[in-house]
């Protein structure tokens, strides 16, 4: 259906992919239910072709994978999203042509398409599950990002905020232990080193900044205000 | 919209995720609408939750992870949605209960909503790009299956078949060999050696099985057929 092809569009278009390639589509082709699902990226199926088969689509390619849910009768080597990632950006590097061929929503690819592919991908997933066309173009596009992508795992998003300081910290850890002194936290007094110990522990391990020191501090000026209006 | 938590269901199906927790729909529930696009994971929507607010929502869970997109104004720690499945897992496996928040399609979490969770998750995606609810559940949903997934990057698929033994190999070798001796195929003579050790490596990396190695031999009987057949 065009909505397949529009929502094929769109995920193509999030993960910077562009030439898309149609073959033998049982659908009127330009498309207004494509275009409607295609939303931002009707570039994608504007510059998009029509092939009258797997063959003639696939002709100028030099890697063509192929995605396929179904065991084959056929041995083929079958490769996971990452793994057909990494061989598809390696041979772009090398300046070959490569594609990623998908099937049709219902039938998926027939014996003979997949004759023309160098290799499989199957997409893991739980049982009982079926990929739609949109959905699959989504992951094998994530997959070629990610492949290139040099994020680190774990990041701290922030613009301007250092890790604070040990002068910050080790004010914050005396103020904040010399106002519980004089509120009488520490009981029995035997227990206090390790008492302060395990509070310095909970406060480097919240990884404040120079910021957020200050701001703790203030906090606790904040709690003990009245204690001392109390007093005068 | 409704539509977008039947896709959401659907992809969460489709990765072996069951429990669904609404926050404050837009929308009246049940949803036909969400029940069309569920498509086979209506069982999801059935069992599926709702909660006035995120506090509400997210009050037993030990792990909680939020997606978004947008930069925001507080250092908080951002992970890849590999990561982000990994620490689920961890967790889940140290009996903990984990859940991921997802955030309206126009507007996305708010920053109380944020300040609730333990840490960020940003799809990496090319420039001017855009995921809906249903795609940014497929995404986290195959990386949390793919988290726990032993398939091999690479593998062959096949049934019964196993790679072809030396001498079923050398069998071939030999058969098609003697044939294009005697088809003088071998020019320059002198040559013959280096010609022989590149058909022999051209036919190793194909890596035939038994009963493919003796397909090709019946090829080369029934190329030179006629052959034979002239001269009686």
């Amino acid at each position: 259906m065009g909505e397949n092809v529009g929502a094929a569009a769109r995920a193509m278009k999030n993960f910077g992919l562009a030439q898309l390639r149609l073959i033998a589509p049982k659908f009127e082709w330009p498309n207004d239910r494509a275009q409607m699902l295609a939303s931002g990226a009707g570039d994608i199926l504007q510059t998009a072709t029509l092939h009258a088969d797997a063959a003639g689509g696939l002709a100028g390619f030099n890697l063509v994978l192929a995605t396929t849910a179904r065991g084959r009768d056929i041995p083929r080597e079958v490769l996971t999203p990452a793994e057909a990632a990494a061989r598809l950006r390696d041979a772009a590097h090398r300046g070959l042509k490569t594609a990623i061929l998908f099937g049709g929503e219902r039938a998926g690819l027939d014996n003979d398409e997949i004759s023309l592919c160098d290799a499989l991908i199957t997409i893991p997933t739980a049982e009982f599950s079926s990929l739609n066309l949109g959905q699959a173009v989504l992951l094998l596009g994530y997959e070629w990002l990610k492949s290139a992508d040099a994020t680190p795992p774990s990041r701290i998003r922030q613009t301007i905020a250092m890790p604070a300081t040990r002068a910050e910290l080790i004010g914050l850890f005396e103020h904040l232990e010399q106002e519980l002194d004089a509120a009488q936290f520490f009981f029995p007094a035997a227990k206090k080193g390790a008492m302060v110990r395990n509070m310095r522990a909970m406060i480097l391990r919240s990884g404040l900044t120079d910021q957020q020191a200050r701001t703790v501090r203030g906090m606790i000026v904040a709690l003990v205000r009245n204690k001392y209006r109390g007093k005068t």
